[in-house]
């Protein structure tokens, strides 16, 4: 029976990986490894990296596909649409894969970063190769440092404050409004910054691009003030290297 | 200037640490050990044996202490008191520790399960030891897999759904009813099994205990069907090892 892992590899520090990662790379004959283009080479770049100094030369093939382009212009009612066109389109790409280059008794490997559990598809597409029926494999998940994690650390803040929830959500949600009933909330996949429609709220901002990696930058403080900064920070960095990974939590002051 | 390393050291599979966690190990003199009492001497053998794996012998020295006793049955107003209390307890042990038991050039470490910014109290104590003054450090922390990651990792499912948020929450919050705007939904330090109020619901629970270790337990299904077995195991597990520690995932099925 073939295997998969689904490999969480941290953040973007190398250091991220798990032991539990580690050994189960050491466990893979294939890994595949699915490039967004040019502009994210450096994340291909640093997974080849991170194979090189754990894994055994000649133990491992690598091959590399090219992930679908997906629609990103598409709002609103489109928007969903647009995400399940690029998840089959995935899940064909990733059956292929399997199928054609996997052999009956090998293993092979997705390493995805930051955590498999928060805002990754692998899952999920690999649930639907499977009910396709096409192509028969196991799969196993090994969790990693989340960019919120890192995102927390870096800023040595927790996520939640005594007894209080804290919510994950996109920077797509966060635009219709702050989310009901917290005041601890995480925002990944913002495209928009987002964060400057609360500028006049008592909020702070702990912001964090490249989190892990040497381009790492960080910054914090009340949102009146920290916002034009990250802003600025944000876009010199976007044009500097092409892409840009960011994430952040707004916390909403106590009220005196 | 003293040093303090703040370890997230995973859920409770040793191999969840990170390789930037064992390196911080390597790095540390002292590490400090907070036991709960016999309950959780489990606890306290996994540390001291990642730290007999990882860091060479004659390296370091370990620091036990035990922590404070906390009202547990404080309830309601009296909650929150109950909690500062033991918060400026704790505050009172590691300035003593830090103090009394680690050299100028020394770096200590705290190793912390899971994630040291999800519901753990370290970072907001070493605040509270450096607001009073009378001892000097730097600290930095090095993220962890938390016992949320674990679990999905182990139903290999994801926190979120497609563009949708997620909230991590207290059994005590979620007792006070399902959190607004939110369908996937992860509790906390639940000692009650609050999901019980909500077992005529069209949820979903992902439920694990003792995560990582040998000891590990998991259930899930239809909270109607799943809820009753996870308390029995969750009743039998706690009589046979005289403590748990468990968390879980409610997920709201998508209306047809």
């Amino acid at each position: 029976m073939r295997k998969i892992h689904v490999i969480g590899i941290g953040a973007g520090d190398p250091d991220q990986l798990t032991l539990q990662a580690v050994r189960a790379m050491r466990d893979t004959d294939v890994f595949f490894v699915l490039g967004k283009g040019e502009v994210k080479d450096d994340l291909v770049r640093l997974r080849r990296d991170m194979l090189e100094t754990h894994v055994p030369e000649g133990t491992y093939r690598v091959v590399e596909a090219r992930d679908p382009e997906r629609d990103r212009a598409a709002e609103g009612a489109a928007y969903s649409p647009a995400v399940e066109d690029w998840r089959l389109a995935r899940a064909g790409i990733y059956e292929r894969l399997i199928a054609g280059e996997l052999g009956e008794d090998e293993s092979g490997a997705f390493l995805v970063w930051g955590d498999p559990s928060l805002y990754d598809s692998t899952l999920g597409i690999l649930e639907e190769v499977l009910g396709r029926g096409t192509v028969a494999f196991e799969y196993d998940v090994v969790p990693g440092i989340s960019s919120v994690s890192s995102l927390a650390a870096r800023h040595r803040t927790g996520l939640n404050r005594v007894a209080r929830p804290v919510q994950i959500t996109t920077g797509r949600r966060l635009a219709e409004g702050f989310p009901e009933g917290v005041e601890d909330v995480v925002v990944m996949l913002d495209a928009h910054q987002t964060f400057r429609r609360y500028a006049d709220e008592d909020l702070d901002i702990y912001w964090g691009a490249y989190l892990g990696t040497p381009d790492e930058i960080l910054d914090s403080g009340p949102i009146a003030e920290a916002g034009p900064r990250i802003e600025r920070l944000r876009a010199q960095a976007r044009e500097r290297k092409g892409w840009i990974m960011d994430t952040y939590l707004l916390r909403r002051r106590p009220r005196p």
